[in-house]
């Protein structure tokens, strides 16, 4: 079994830690450890032996291995974390906020003991103020601590439009600023098809359209799935990014950065355009914004503050 | 979107079923149509819509759709068959017998319906009877029914070997015959590393363990898992025989087969080495057995029989 | 031995002939015949079994064979055609031309007694008038007759702009209409890097630079390589071809389609954005120009009217 | 455009230079630097830039260049030498020994000089004899300077087998002891289809006709190609060589390792099964050996000592 000299942690061994695991291995990006709470720290190694057991069949090697002891994850190059609860009926966002901010709090004193030097990227939600909670605990400069939402979102977007326009989704660029969700700020006028605007190939009503199924893509899965959420496009953009950092890809890619003074902001995490690479986030890329751009930019960092404000 | 000339059709979008699917669209083999009842149509469709928005991510074409309605598997070159229940506490053997018969009857009745041409690739337990009862069902000839089991019971023995010898998983080898789980028949053997037997490598008794936990394999995970059972290695399993076909590789894998003389069987299907190719199970690959070995096999083929005795 | 049931053949076993050979078979693409003239067999044969040889360890499947009989190409799905003399030293482009159109015509005429329903890809230049020669000798419809170049100019493009901004080639795209080489007409309005258009991030005259660069990208190569002329880039832009047609990707790439009337011009094959997929050229793309890109195109016109009027 | 972290320098960018440099970069395994004399040093460049322009359309992120100077080698984590000369008619075998020894100083002294920590994997024939002259010139510890012949001889040796029985490439194994070429020991008794023993799936005669091409394997493709040797099958070997030391796979490869005492020879490199790992030659496995093929081992021990005597 190999050991490479590349190692990432995943912090929640729940369907999109797992499979955000299961998509560094079968890349031979790194070694995985897959990490959950002790009361599951054997479903966490069981999803791990089962994975390794598919590595002879996919010819793939990695060593992907499940635990609760942080220990394990000793030296990691980045750790993603995937934990946290989701909300349930009846619970009211702030304490969400509250409990995911506790998790975030251990898991970054845990993840910051062993490694470092890591970079940590950041998909529990909400996850604009989680990336915040994970920056201000670990103490690691801000190009280090990441969090994930536009790969994700554009993602969406992309497959929406490669189905409506019949085309392949390799063609396909989305471009998405702003918050998750709701507060998403897609740039339709940066967004195209074969490199072709997507404004003179698909008519207004239906372009908005895709935008708002876009914005409720989560949504849309979670009612779908009946009982829980989305997790291989959300691993996927996990893996997205993380093989940026660990190759020095420097890729053009939307993510949860903290700003000094970019966009007009100070001292949030929102969602921008990055280059990513063995760095982290290596720069922020500001783009001139329409005045209607501009104003959804602003209520998407409002919300970020709203939620911020709930912080302990 | 893409719609490639290859079709695949995974009927239940369990976890098996899903990996299997979302597994099938990141290599490109095929459109991926997964199916389940009615109740469980949304979830197919959630599943699907979460792989398909992976898809610019992780950059493959491959329509992936959830469907409970079998007129959409119209035209597949190969349907999996995952559907079934698993053993629950209390469950006597023949109530899974006969309820997954049940299944596999009515499933197999609509995918013949629908694609009178395609091969069929059974993984429902107990997999040698049921694989046994869509032949019969379907009438299609021997060549185009095939069952899984040593695929995925090599790739156990060859993880716990890499992991014994410290050696790359590309360079293990193994070998099982027999039927799936505790009736298996690994052959120690024909199995090596890097072209080197086992037996030179591992002392006798280390082997032995491997062997005894390989045949433990499967609930080796459930017991990990505390809830569900293996999905990663099984679907893994899956595709590499759904390639074979596809791409008319001409595997030697072993596989589930109908014997007609083969090693002193008839009128059953058991765990063989077969070559894979465009035709199905294109040859049975007869090999000299020990004694010893032979006695396992026939104990294992008499397992096969009791468990077909429970057939309605 | 596999034999896929996708079949390629590729006409002219020099470097970039053979290289698309070992792509497309490294891809598993397809089975790949590699034809030359009679007396360059054995060069064939020695370069296909070599490929061959490497299959193990690079672990594809795909039969790669050379030849001089164009028996051994019956019934392909596609036909690359990269045969044909090069521009020597002090020989008129008018030799050139009408040297290749024979080679064209005796080709084509073996390709179709052999293959009446493949599509063709024509490489050899100059690629505008050979693909009509190609076409006319055919009687093929127009989408299934198709010249590469803008795939090539476009990525020698986008190559540049990533050195430029010393970001991931992953993250540029760049858009190319009308012929090969000087006549070429970029559309860096069309360009971006991760979305952003280029004229906001590169400067003007560093921008035209990349521009006269790509222009000039072949004889830059020639010149360095003393002898010889690019290899690697125009087998990877013939795959990608390849690729969005045997697996119906429906890719938007530039190609050379033939206009009836689109972009005004009639009854020549020009490069511009088209969409591949199973029935070879589905779509011509028709984007608005502004006057001095529709004036570039024109002159681009111009000059493949002239080579066609030396056609015999 | 992406500086990974890991750098490969290839020495010689000849036909087997420039391919390994090519599949290095396709798998995004290292930056390459492809180094020729200064006299070649535009062709080295010439083809380094045509990779690059291949990498936006296979999609891969990997700095090629092409240099005459070694300082740009520095800090590789694996030096690749092709360069050398291959025999011409009318050459006396000693006479190449001794210029392609002139030539493996001075390499070795520039690699040496600028990476003092890398591997070196040579290629140059004689490589045996070549192999040791570098480890001399380097005074790198052993298990740092690794000849390639086997991995070569046994995927030719599987490929032909492939061919014989008509089954895919992935499942036939092989393997090779002792020097390249005539003086191989093909090792029957341990090469496999899907595990079974050759010598049960394929007449005696025809198995020693297929062993006799291998031998022969080199020589078959340069009387076919008519001008020149094979470079696709030998890149694809030193690039998996490679991929295991990156990686830090611990694959059992054949690799020319050199001897204390293990086989019973000693201070000579001779082709034994190894592990390659981070470390390179983390071990060399000693297998029991028949009367016959322990002779036929020391008269490739010996061809090597005679060669070895040469060395000046």
């Amino acid at each position: 079994m190999a050991n490479m000299r590349k190692k990432v942690s995943v912090i929640g061994a729940g369907f999109t830690g797992a499979t955000t695991a299961f998509l560094i291995g079968q890349k031979e990006l790194a070694d995985v450890v897959l990490v959950d709470i002790p009361q599951l720290e054997n479903p966490a190694k069981g999803k791990a032996l089962d994975m390794l057991e598919a590595s002879p069949v996919q010819g793939f090697d990695a060593n992907i291995t499940g635990t609760a002891n942080y220990e394990d994850t000793a030296d990691s190059d980045i750790v993603i974390i995937t934990a946290g609860i989701a909300r349930k009926p009846g619970m009211s966002r702030d304490d969400l906020v509250t409990t995911n901010q506790k998790i975030m709090k251990s898991v970054t004193q845990e993840v910051v003991k062993y490694s470092p030097n890591c970079h940590i990227i950041v998909l529990t939600n909400p996850v604009d103020a989680m990336t915040y909670t994970v920056f201000k605990e670990s103490g690691f400069p801000k190009n280090r601590v990441i969090g994930q939402s536009g790969v994700l979102d554009s993602a969406r977007f992309r497959t929406f439009v490669a189905q409506e326009l019949n085309i392949s989704v390799k063609d396909i660029t989305g471009f998405v600023l702003g918050g998750h969700g709701d507060d998403m700020v897609p740039l339709v006028r940066y967004s195209y098809a074969g490199g072709i605007p997507l404004e003179t190939l698909i008519p207004k009503a239906r372009l908005e359209a895709i935008v708002e199924r876009t914005r409720k893509g989560g949504g849309e899965i979670v009612n779908l799935l009946g009982n829980g959420s989305a997790y291989y496009a959300p691993a996927a953009s996990l893996v997205e990014m993380t093989e940026a950092i660990l190759k020095d890809q420097r890729r053009i890619l939307p993510a949860i950065a903290y700003l000094e003074g970019e966009y007009g902001y100070n001292g949030i995490y929102l969602g921008v355009p990055t280059v990513l690479g063995a760095a982290g986030i290596e720069q922020v890329i500001e783009l001139e914004l329409t005045d209607s751009e501009k104003a959804a930019l602003d209520q998407s960092a409002k919300s970020v503050k709203t939620v911020m404000g709930v912080l302990a």
